[in-house]
């Protein structure tokens, strides 16, 4: 089976690179920290390439190891984790797409199967949980350094277990990682509670300018280029902000907009019906059913009534 | 044991009363509801009084039974769920007096044991955890609706599985319940995501006003009832100002100021080493050492002095 084949490759292998999709989250981080951590354990000494990511993930065991490019032009094995197509690895395909042999480990309905050998499993909410089963399969001794990093990836690929993708098993492996000695509200604190600075300055901006629409159907709000600079932003400091309006009573559609070199980032979520993965798509975005993003140009006001024109014919009355 | 004589107890009552605190949270509500439902299940009539609680929880299986208050003068037995001290149970304390048989269950460690019959576990971090204990070693059913109320009470009292107190245990009980065919990322939505629109309003307008003192290690913010008003705010809906603060990076204490008739209830949240408690306890106040309350009387800036002036005392250069 794929498990086999993937521990032939590791096996094999004298040089392997891991790697994730842009703008990595706590389940990229986590996740590739969880690979490169066992891989070194099993007396392996892989890469882990990630050229940009937020500091809140500072305290992940082997993060100040993670280097932002690499000289090696043919990797013997190269593996990504919750990345979904070739393209969101970014700058960093050249390293995949160069390598002997290239494995896909993901969670991702939209996973379009781009290694030699793909361990895909859409029913877990997190890259991270699959991880588990695989080590387990693989013999690997899962220390507490590695479950905190396992557990990184579930707490923020399942906002906290809140998400409908958390099963019972979700609950299990959580369990198991305790045991396994993770302090699991350390990890919740530092990587879901912790607004830093400039991230609080950007929700007090972006709530001033939320507004509703649609009946309070639709919040939207945006953050510029200015505000960042004045709030001394960093990467992922605008984290999060789209969430305040989905989880306002009574609104459908969550959108937040993010001024970019290129024009406006969006974020879209959704509550109960409206597919933004399909309103994105319109606009050469993509994402999940209810988390989709996509970019637009033009001033904030056409780029807000555009993507509302979408939005509304999504809405019921 | 003490759950053998609970058990002769229920067997043995016609009439039986089940109570919680006042302001009741998730926990009191859930652990009371969980027990009025096992109870019919198991041929019994119990009354549930609670005079007052957030809409929040009206998706609670057997919410619209609970009654404001009764009219019957003793029980055969009360059992008070999630309750630390007769006091707390405010305007209600005469039903459990009154009652034949006494029965305390609750995990605050503060309980005073004011029952006959007293099953506390303070290591449990919600009382509906020890439910479950206490249900199966009766050897009644937990079905999908009893364990709805469970998982709202350990939810809503650790913040979504976040808080300290959660261990590997609580994480298994969270698999069973699932199980049972309980929706977790439902409940979890309706009790911990949901900010009404006043709730938004209120919190909008807190951050605005929101300061940063001591270096940015005391973060101070208030809500008038005018306020209140123009957002056409009701019970609850400015619950979680208070965490915001807290958990921007840097911040010690968190003061979150309400107006009320009588002045200004203040509300203080701290994450590491300052005891809030103490604080609040040189105002006539208190709680616990990282959450307490207290109430002060005269202008926002007197207050403000006030409990600045305190918690200055505790803060760390």
């Amino acid at each position: 089976m794929t498990l086999d084949k993937i521990l032939e490759e590791i096996n094999k292998a004298d040089s392997i690179v891991i790697l994730t999709h842009e703008n990595p989250d706590g389940d990229a981080i986590g996740s590739s920290l969880a690979m490169y951590n066992i891989l070194k354990a099993y007396g392996k000494n892989p890469d882990i390439i990630i050229p940009e990511f937020s500091k809140i993930f500072n305290f992940l065991p082997g993060i100040s190891e993670i280097k932002k490019e690499s000289s090696v032009k043919e990797y013997d094995l190269a593996i990504s984790l919750d990345c979904p197509t070739i393209k969101r690895l970014n700058g960093f395909a050249n390293y995949f797409e160069n390598a002997k042999s290239k494995v896909v480990i993901d969670h991702h309905g939209t996973n379009t199967m781009f290694g030699d050998l793909n361990y895909v499993n859409p029913d877990a909410p997190a890259c991270a949980q699959i991880l588990i089963v695989m080590f387990e399969y693989f013999g690997f001794e899962i220390t507490k350094d590695i479950a905190t990093c396992i557990i990184t990836g579930i707490i923020t690929d399942t906002g906290g277990f809140a998400y409908s993708g958390v099963t019972a098993e979700t609950f299990e492996f959580a369990a198991s990682l305790l045991k396994r000695g993770v302090n699991v509200s350390d990890v919740y604190k530092r990587v879901l509670q912790t607004t830093t600075k400039p991230c609080f300055e950007l929700t007090r901006i972006a709530l001033n300018r939320l507004e509703f629409l649609e009946n309070g159907k639709i919040s939207f709000t945006y953050i510029t280029e200015e505000d960042m600079q004045k709030a001394n932003a960093e990467t992922g400091d605008h984290e999060g902000i789209v969430t305040i309006g989905r989880n306002i009573e009574g609104v459908e559609v969550s959108v937040f907009a993010r001024q970019i070199d290129e024009g406006w980032r969006l974020s879209l979520r959704s509550n109960d019906y409206v597919n933004v993965s399909d309103v994105c798509i319109m606009f050469g975005g993509g994402g999940h059913p209810k988390a989709a993003g996509a970019t637009l140009t033009g001033s904030i006001n056409e780029v807000k009534d555009k993507i509302l024109a979408q939005i509304k014919r999504y809405i019921r009355n």
